[in-house]
């Protein structure tokens, strides 16, 4: 990947950023404080850390605006880590490449494809898939019937999407992630067999989500499943049919949100933590890791536990948890102290 | 899909219901209260719920008992939930399209194959498989050297199953299952270092199992792990080496069970919980989302926390720990109270 | 797979274990207690079980020292479970199979392929993949662009390899494992809109390691996350950005473990257990399944619960939560008690 040679100057505008040095310098990747060369821009989150820029060869660097000078040129704003992050994924845009369908693709009748994209070997697209533009799909990766996806979305390799689903726009989903498979949903007999619920519904992902490798987002029994917009998920992750996600929201590693739940938008819930069926989770909640809820929860409550309680309280009981064995002592000395007194008051 | 036509009369006959008007209706789909149009049938789990057919559209409704009359043809039964799955089923019910084997699967030498079955493009087939009819293997699953397959299973895409492997008739895998990877067996040496134990058994799945997306059942290390007949089993399972799940059980999203456990008929984790190795869990055992089962467990047995403990005592038990830090206060006032009687006594 | 003959001498040198018996008898195979036939070895791995020789019909056992002689020749050694893998491995390993490039892989331009390797059916080499001798690449698996495997590597069906990672040697992959997805990091703007950081970094996996199925590994944001040598890692196990793994290592199914945290040699997590971000655990640390390590640990500690504390306090702290209800109680009555004493010092 060749580099882009930027401006100090360009991307100090480009982040709002207050220039302190030379703004001619120019810049082509950005990296961290230990490995920046003279050509690359470096960032300091806190400006306690910007005496590590005195040991630093980078060309440039991105600082609080309470940092006021240092040894080479800088670009001050008030958040130094998100300013590095729109700077370096501007660095690194590039043109998309439309290799267009490889030869050891599979597409079926009646797609409709953009212009320009990219089918990698082995990946298949089953019947009527339409896609947008600048679409990568790659090896090994298969696309149901009548899926629909949006411009610019990268499905990495060995990825599923099931027949009917529909992607937005800028999504972008990691290897092994399967999309579109059947809810769990069986009614038994009263003999104990299980008879599956058939799932007819689909799953809808919104623009500008990424989810990462080995997910699975089951389809709706009726209707939808949904993921909307911006929301970040992370791996392994398994999200239950018809639950609704809200915009922007985060889920860690390892969570499970069973069927029928809404989360509202930015929603952060920590790894190995879970939600329980047909709640409804408010705007901005956090869950601590490794919490299981129980209940619904008001925008804004932070939780942790299991059964997840408010976070202040938990960490309180938290912390008391390992006294339980000092306490039942404890109990034990006051009841026999509590029985002398009554003997001696006899 | 085209869809079937039939009279209500003939659905009430299938599911031994009781027909409440006129039973010539022509039904050709089941859909929920808020969606179902004149053509469709629709379901309401609990008497109580049976106004909302006032403002409903559907030509028809499936109700229980209780449920004399209403604005529509009824079905009066038992239990609705379970009828409804049993008419949807009918309903959507259609013949067997076998596609062959495409042009872009690859079949290695010797293997049967039944004359019905589907073989999606990028399926590989090793050498020596055994299909029974109507089996539709989708893209990108990978069946290894000399599994055998029985009749009417649905293998989706970018499933394994790995070489020796049996699987009985009726089975559903969802997307990214790996059946028969190797346990996680190993001896260590006084240094520390590890060396595998090889797992040389296989994985038996039994009829009318359903497996989710992204789970993982391990080869027996010698003989095998078996899935029993009726199993349904969610995604982001884990089942070890030589674990034996018993006939019409319940393993919910991300449930772990440890090596040569076994479980009786109809038990049913909830999510994330998971069970210790070499234990023996009895029939119809019911565990909490997120429980961590440590001992043995009786027939009937209904557990939860981690330790697992019987549910009705963990219910007052995680009821009390957010209780601890006041519990923590609590004693403190009593003790200084003693101590304050003490002294006067003295 | 034909088996090989050796004779219990050579077996018995092998393992530097003592032989009692005819040493001429000759073994093709391992077995268990209950299976081996007379041209088949067993083990007992403690001598209580020495019994358990008297109605099995192995031709040979290996056995704890103090088992002095039994109804067949023995191998007597100090740890029977180590021996017989030892034992189990020589007696399977069979050479290498070279088959090639299947037809139906695709190996993209630039590859190094070693001249003994076997690249199955639909599988995908990006390009420049370089892979040394006798690995063995399985259906489905897709390799990105750079990446570098060494001698003696299995990467079993439907594994994806992302771009630059390094695999070193007699690394064994189980299937749908994904390595080098995207690390989980976002910066995230004042309206709560969260933007990508880069993942530019890659994943390094050393000699010896074996990572089950459905397995995540995350490439680093920059710099490396590496998977020491001889580490062993379950199913569904998630590894985050720019985490290190120290050597022999066990990981069990669906352990998690947070960016950036550092593990020791020989750590072992239980099933279901997670690790925290940011965080260094030390060597030989053990934590219970299903713990939660929200600190850094010392070499040598082990820890259970969430947050996990110390195992012999966590043991103590366990047994007494079930104990809650009624300390609840006993408080109220030690209040009564102690109100009614001061009344009555009135």
């Amino acid at each position: 990947m060749e580099k882009k040679k930027l401006t100090l100057q360009s991307l100090a505008e480009l982040v709002d950023g207050e220039l302190a040095g030379d703004g001619s310098v120019e810049i082509d990747n950005l990296n961290t404080i230990e490995d920046a060369t003279p050509s690359e821009i470096c960032f300091v989150v806190k400006a306690a850390q910007a005496d590590g820029l005195e040991n630093c060869n980078a060309g440039a660097a991105i600082v609080p605006r309470e940092v006021e000078s240092g040894p080479m040129p800088l670009i001050r704003v008030r958040d130094p880590y998100f300013a590095s992050a729109i700077i370096q994924n501007h660095l690194l845009a590039r043109p998309f490449v439309a290799e267009g369908v490889h030869a050891r693709a599979h597409v079926a009748e009646n797609c409709e494809l953009g212009r320009e994209i990219s089918i990698g070997p082995m990946a298949v697209l089953g019947k009527g898939v339409r896609l947008g533009e600048r679409v990568r799909i790659d090896s090994g990766s298969v696309i149901g019937d009548g899926v629909e996806i949006g411009d610019d979305c990268w499905l990495k390799a060995n990825v599923t999407v099931e027949h009917g689903c529909r992607i937005g726009s800028r999504v972008t989903i990691h290897p092994g992630t399967v999309i579109g498979s059947d809810g769990y949903g069986y009614a038994t007999d009263s003999r104990g067999f299980h008879v599956k619920r058939p799932q007819l519904g689909i799953v809808v992902i919104e623009d500008d989500v990424e989810i990462g490798a080995n997910c699975c987002v089951d389809r709706a029994t009726f209707g939808e499943t949904r993921i909307k917009s911006g929301t970040k998920i992370d791996n392994l992750v398994q999200v239950a049919h018809n639950v609704v996600v809200g915009e922007n929201s985060f889920l860690v590693a390892q969570v499970g949100i069973a069927g029928s739940t809404t989360l509202g938008r930015n929603v952060a819930l920590g790894g190995q933590s879970a939600v329980a069926g047909h709640l409804k989770i408010g705007d901005m909640v956090m869950a601590a890791a490794k919490s299981g809820i129980h209940s619904n929860l008001e925008s804004g409550a932070k939780v942790g536990g299991i059964p997840a309680i408010p976070m202040k309280k938990f960490a309180r009981v938290a912390a008391a948890i390992p006294r339980l064995p000092e306490i039942i002592k404890e109990l034990r000395r006051l009841r026999k102290d509590v029985a002398a007194l009554k003997e001696e008051n006899q």
